[in-house]
């Protein structure tokens, strides 16, 4: 059933499955609103309007089953390297091991190479140590570390 | 001396100072081209023309001592949140030491503030094991791993 698996971008109709995703998870379960889904509808309209964003989905038949976040920034360092930076990176429970979470990875990868990006970069919570080897095996390095402060 | 130090958004004639203190460096002395500018120039003409980009420069005097780069990233997980990223961030040699460093940073989290981000994050080479300490100095939690594709 792969076949009919198509990646676009993502649409106000999508928030409640993309937020039902963002909630089904470890550590986004404490950390989000399905019920409440007016802040996530006014980040889409800015992410929208901001052509340095592409917030995609995956979606089989009519359901939407990932999502991720690629972001396009330009910089000076590595000889004015443009970077792009993925977040948010899901895929419905449904659907693991399926093979969907590597079509997203290889789709940003493919659009940060038509944006001329040198550099694909993400950084993944220490805890997920599952997700750590599916990046490794994709041909990325971990050889940085990820530092947040919240505000 | 700290009284006569600015932090202002870079323009092309700080350029120059910008691209040699990214090329002095364990890390950037193999990837930058002090002797081209016009990879640089033309980044930077992206990135003034982006609201959400700020590369920063501190001047002290006449002299440029330090720069960053702040990006602001709208976002959907954590209730929509925005959060900022830090990159690019050096300072002269001359200047180590002198807290520099921690103003520069200090103006980035309080930028970060006033665009009502909710997080800043960075992420630091492995082997720039003084650079964490000093992230962690002023509060940053080193949570997460950080991954590189290379195009």
């Amino acid at each position: 059933m792969e076949e009919d698996l198509e990646i676009r971008q993502a649409a106000a109709k999508d928030v409640p499955e993309i937020v039902a995703m963002l909630a089904d998870d470890p550590l986004g379960a404490t950390r989000e609103s399905p019920d409440d889904l007016t802040p996530y509808l006014t980040a889409l309209a800015r992410l929208t309007d901001d052509p340095n964003q592409h917030v995609v989905v995956a979606v089989r038949g009519e359901r939407v089953v990932g999502t991720l976040q690629l972001t396009v920034v330009p910089g000076l360092s590595r000889k004015g390297s443009t970077r792009s930076i993925i977040e948010g990176v899901r895929v419905h429970g449904d659907e693991r091991g399926s093979g969907l979470g590597t079509r997203l990875i290889t789709w940003a990868v493919e659009e940060s190479r038509r944006q001329d990006c040198q550099l694909v970069q993400l950084t993944s919570d220490a805890t997920r140590t599952d997700a750590h080897r599916f990046y490794e095996r994709l041909g990325f390095k971990a050889s940085h570390v990820g530092f947040k402060l919240q505000l």
